[in-house]
């Protein structure tokens, strides 16, 4: 007989999962007691469980390695619903266990507001944001639900699973039995026929390929550069495949999007043919008149979910991203010819819109988020890993910046949460401790998880913290310009929403401090931040009103009603004759409409 | 035709809804616009959304005032849910609006991971944590959900309700019609018959009077002093309803519990009726074998919540305590004669087991917790408010605080969540702006809502934070010592959980820093520490290793097995002798199987 704690901490072993992120509480002390007297797996304590899960999250993003989030019952488990959402929404896989009441009191009391002392139905509460949740009963056989989790959380669109298990059956002594690996569900390949897309390649004049969050999901990172090479095909990524191509890779023309870069936007939407791998085409990167996107394109959409298929109205291939990579790999001798032409065009693009322009991305005294991200891209490491919080570091990171082909980058995109900077550095610092890591945070985001800036101490991780000062929330304000008619609410010091002065408050944790003021001393003062041994925050002080552009945003009618333009049209708007210069689909009528 | 957002805004006024918690996003922002142009109601940022639900339900049990929190879409309203069940479990009234994607996406996206953005259904979440969640639809009149999500927060057993609604719906125009009242749900009072009541008290020798919440909730307090003051009954207090009474009141002998006072433990033992109003006997109250909690005696227990009552087989009046207290006043002639006997050995117990006992609660060098807070009562201003976060805070602040009539204390104890002393502080000062407020702390519970530090600095509270500083998570390590012969794991500074310098962290802050270490100059310290008119901290240092006693815990048979031992036996254990002398009732059979 072994007791089922100890079966938990073999079975981490079993697959390998050296890290797991949570807080001990009396509700799964057994488990903590078990996985430290196996010896194998460390037990990251972070301080609060939204963190675990979203370090949790990191730390896979960061080196492809499953682990696990640790949390007790009641608030423990609560805590961490932030945390699971935000991988749900990334596919991002990890099992959370929790402790619970014991048995007993579950079993009888669910008509009670809380079970025995603390607990309530986590498994319910978040069987809608989970692949799967078990809550663990009595007569359920813990080998079989661990393997079957974890074959369920990393396959398919990957995605959380949650185990909530009972305080007494954590340590109840169960007999043990081999371990019968689940299958990992995995869409058959063998059926997969690229022809269609060769064809269409063929009989396309201006093609585009579209890497997404499922070529690195898919673990075909390398294959997907390979395939780009081969074929020669302007490449544009999403903001979840940031860091697929090396930004120099003469294939690649940008990231397009709502906030997207103006060449990327005019050329996808003026290519022909859109063939989208391993992206469910998100609102932000799409815009919100999904029939203005690529308007004169067959689009082409590889999507391992089934669920996401009835979004649009385009061609759906529903597969695993690698397994069309490498098939369009094996038929790429069946390419014919080069599109020069269409490669000249987006070169043209390329040049005529670089990523920061001078005119838009001015210097007021201040430091622009977006000139901070171009240069900070020369002082980078060659394996350097950036995580970023939300708005400026996400807006103007993921616009500007530039990538060399070893650097990771990722972040929060289908929740966004605020919050996500610090327990996303900790994560990828924990799995990669060979490799830099820098957090782009600002003001207002360090604070929802600012407990975290501790745990990055406590474990001596020499992580760099840049925090954009912009007096409060940037992208709200922005809103409430449009919205509003420039009525701020709560969103800046005056407003009510002081931020603590970051200068005391990263040393009191013990964080070296450096301040960017100017753009005299840039260089020296980013050589010493980022190669200070120690932890370190550099705070960077910005307009509290810069704009993030360009942007696609709702734009006037001549009539004064407001519509949303396709996604060329991008503010600060250009003229209607550069628009149709470019545009070589044609211009929208929408576009006529707008008041310029 | 009005804006949705302008009729939310003037619910909060009509309602005096004076203020709200929250945080600004995209999908919250008509509301807050509303709200701010309005001028009624002032928002109180806070830094991560579950404190504003915290800092909501602080708000209510320090005035008695409803107030609403208001989070964004995605993780604005995911954080919120630690808060709802803490509120939930706790019987605490409030109302989360949530702002959510645009009604298009979430009436066709249910399928998909996300609605639109961000988006996902709330409602549903938080459906069984709540007394009711509205998915506000296109359809829906939201003068009429609002009024009868008010009713229903407040009638009954109250609790926490959440209203999810659309960005777009916000800003719908809509025609506004006469404000309609909901009936406020109450049960029937005319039925209530206290006869059985008065008829038990009289056939019994030694009754005892148990308040809880319910009173607190019920707006009874007052009335819950005259009574007992009138039927001169021993009565003792839940920690819920710490402060119902002046713990000079004679009447008054203490506070029961696994981690109660010796005295009351025994006086509620020995009972030969219990009549217990507004509490719902949950397990750290009575133990984890009812059948031994007041064995001897008749158990009437007044309930308003129907789904209670099954939970123990005794008495139950489903009735608002209210309408009963007022009852058992009204018929409070007819009781007869003074239970002297039984009063004066309730007195001998108060005299033979003082809260704090020299021998227990030993000075070793370090600062007992006990002994602090049995030393505070006597610095403690006349009005008072006390929160605590969990741990040392939570069991030496219940045990050994004495509290006087006008001074309020409360803390979670459903949920019991670390991390809830901050938000509690902010809620409470900004309630009652004239009274002092002092947060209990500690080391480990300070970290899971640090953010609201700076909260209670932007809004310039002179909120007082104590900081019991114990190296890390105090109750788990007796956990551990008890179930894993003191393998400690994740529960101190040795074992991963270093917490921050708080004497560099507070004043980063901007909280005056004070600290004690011995008791030479406790008086004078506690004097500055509480009249210091800026927000300040003053970290105790304790032994990391110190007791929490007297505590009813699991106990050695003879035969080395452990069980759950009646409350009267708590440890350090007395003498067979001893205990066989103070129960009136008779020793238990378990009792006598206890190795000592």
């Amino acid at each position: 007989m072994v007791k089922t704690s100890d079966l938990i901490a073999e079975f981490l072993k079993n697959k390998k999962i050296d890290t797991a992120f949570g807080i001990i509480g009396s509700a799964n002390s057994h488990i903590f007691d078990s996985i430290s007297k196996l010896g194998y797996t460390r037990i990251i304590n972070v301080h609060n469980e939204q963190a675990a899960v979203l370090a949790m999250g990191a730390y896979y993003r960061a080196s492809g390695k499953l682990s696990v989030s640790l949390v007790t019952a009641g608030a423990g488990a609560t805590n961490a619903v932030t945390g699971v959402v935000s991988n749900w929404a990334d596919s991002i896989p990890g099992l959370i266990i929790s402790g619970q009441e014991n048995y007993n009191y579950v079993s009888t009391q669910e008509h009670l507001r809380m079970y025995g002392t603390q607990g309530l139905n986590m498994a319910k509460m978040v069987s809608e944001v989970t692949k799967q949740a078990i809550a663990f009963t009595d007569d359920m056989d813990i080998q079989d639900s661990l393997e079957s989790l974890h074959a369920i959380t990393i396959s398919g669109r990957p995605g959380p699973c949650w185990l909530d298990i009972p305080m007494n059956l954590q340590a109840k002594m169960v007999k043990k039995h081999d371990w019968i690996k689940c299958d990992i569900f995995s869409i058959k390949n063998n059926g997969i026929d690229v022809e269609p897309i060769i064809k269409s390649i063929n009989n396309s004049k201006r093609p585009i390929i579209v890497g997404g969050h499922g070529v690195r999901l898919s673990g075909s990172k390398d294959k997907f550069r390979q395939v780009i090479n081969t074929l020669k095909i302007p490449t544009l990524l999403t903001w979840s495949g940031i860091d697929l191509l090396d930004n120099n890779n003469p294939n690649f023309f940008g990231r397009f999007g709502l906030y997207g870069q103006r060449a990327a936007n005019f050329a996808v939407q003026n290519a022909d043919l859109v063939i989208v791998l391993g992206s469910r085409l998100a609102l932000p990167q799409v815009g919100y008149d999904f029939s203005q996107f690529a308007r004169d394109a067959k689009i082409i959409v590889v999507d391992i979910d089934n669920s996401e298929l009835t979004k649009y109205n385009v061609n759906y291939i529903v597969a695993d991203c690698k397994d069309v990579i490498e098939k369009l790999m094996d038929a790429s001798y069946k390419i014919e010819g080069y599109k020069e032409e269409w490669v000249n065009y987006c070169n043209q693009l390329k040049i005529k819109y670089p990523w920061v322009e001078e005119k838009i991305h001015k210097d007021n005294g201040y430091i622009n988020s977006y000139k901070f991200m171009d240069r900070l891209s020369d002082h980078l490491k060659d394996n350097h890993i950036i995580v970023t919080d939300m708005g400026t570091a996400l807006l103007s990171g993921h616009q500007a910046i530039k990538l060399g082909p070893n650097q990771t980058m990722f972040t929060s995109l289908g929740l966004g949460e605020m919050g996500y900077g610090l327990p996303a550095a900790l994560g990828a610092a924990l799995a990669c401790p060979d490799k830099p890591v820098l957090c782009l945070n600002c003001d207002g985001g360090m604070m929802l998880n600012l407990q975290e800036a501790h745990t990055i101490i406590e474990n001596n991780l020499p992580v760099k913290v840049v925090i954009f000062n912009n007096d409060g929330y940037l992208m709200i304000k922005h809103t409430q310009k449009m919205l509003f008619k420039n009525h701020y609410v709560n969103v800046d010091k005056k407003t009510g929403v002081g931020l603590p002065d970051f200068k005391k408050l990263m040393p009191a944790f013990g964080y070296n401090y450096y301040e960017l003021k100017s753009w005299d001393n840039f260089d020296v003062i980013m050589e010493s931040f980022l190669n200070d041994p120690n932890p370190s925050s550099l705070e960077v002080f910005m307009d509290p009103e810069q704009d993030f552009v360009p942007k696609v945003k709702g734009v006037l009618r001549e009539d004064g009603s407001i519509f949303p333009p396709p996604i060329e049209e991008m503010s600060p708007l250009l003229s209607l004759e550069t628009v149709e210069k470019e545009m070589i689909v044609g211009i929208s009528e929408k576009s006529k409409q707008i008041k310029r």
